[in-house]
């Protein structure tokens, strides 16, 4: 048995939303709400779930949902660990967002048990901005039983 | 076919596990034998096996068993990638291994044949801990025929 | 309905291939196209397909297809990311790119829709070597209906 299911981010939009800025093109949005509303309507009830970015620029990740300071240390680290660099090529001048993706990744696999997400406490499922203001897509495979 | 086991595992106890500590918070556990256990007792023969953390401070890789200087390295430099920094606002004070679980990722995805996991002969599967000492849990999710 | 292929790819040789090259080592080759035909072999309409890499030493990443500055850039910035360092232990010298494989990771998950892996438009599947040249193995198991 298996879904596939899709919604729309809309990135570096209102204060609300904006997490931490670089130069106002970072953002990080909470989305383990649509994510699991896409587990609920696949009506597998044991399984696996994919939440896949496709975009290049971007990323998903798994980390705190309580303190909003955590994803706001993590995308400022992230900028240090991935800054400009003078030796880039890529005339597009967001090769530090490129980078950001491969570090982090545009794929996450879950595990789905009794019809729910399986999250930690302090678990929830991050979209990664790194080269907004953008409107992005998000897809997620439900497959089990 | 599919099953969901878990197992715990005792992080920054004792001096056989610690693999290299800053401040005596990080350590990497070999776990390969534990998650083919749970590909073992599960039946299926071809399919895949997530291997999900449910923690923020914590991880899991695949990479080499052999030479215990290269977690231990790969350690190190983690430290390294994702230093204390001065602009950190949570409060806790782990910001820093946050960023860590955001890099290495929660979640690894392997493949099942043959009743057992396919792994590269350096390869073993290791649970990350940032954060330590804690007492932390690993699920295991197997799916296929 | 599950299928397990494998393929082979040679990494560092020839100028054609070789994207960024720290010492003649590190390299990033498109397997897009073998990674496309196993799903399409698979006779997997919808499901996941998991692209695993059996090394240490080497990853599999999703980033820019279109570019070839945007695979350099970002392996140059994974060489500053992850330096040799003086501290490591690892007899073998290659710490760093044991390193690059924990960061970027040695399995992606990817979503198959329509008998076809679902990608953006930018998206492409890059082999990472990291510590070539070498001939390296990549699996990938397709899983679904």
């Amino acid at each position: 048995m298996t879904t596939l299911s899709e919604f729309s981010v809309s990135t570096c939009s209102g204060t609300a939303k904006k997490i931490y800025s670089a130069g106002g093109k970072t953002d990080w949005i909470n989305i383990t709400g649509e994510v699991q509303k896409a587990v609920a309507s696949s009506g597998v009830r044991e399984g696996v779930c994919v939440v896949f970015v496709p975009h290049t620029t971007a990323a998903v990740t798994v980390n705190e949902n309580a303190d909003p300071n955590v994803p706001r240390d993590i995308n400022f680290a992230l900028n240090m660990v991935s800054p400009e660099r003078i030796e880039f090529a890529h005339s597009e001048g967001n090769s530090a967002a490129h980078v950001k993706t491969t570090l982090v990744g545009p794929s996450i696999t879950l595990i789905v048990t009794g019809g729910k997400l399986l999250l930690g406490t302090w678990q929830g499922i991050w979209f990664n901005e790194y080269d907004g203001p953008r409107t992005r897509k998000v897809y997620v495979r439900v497959l089990g039983e």
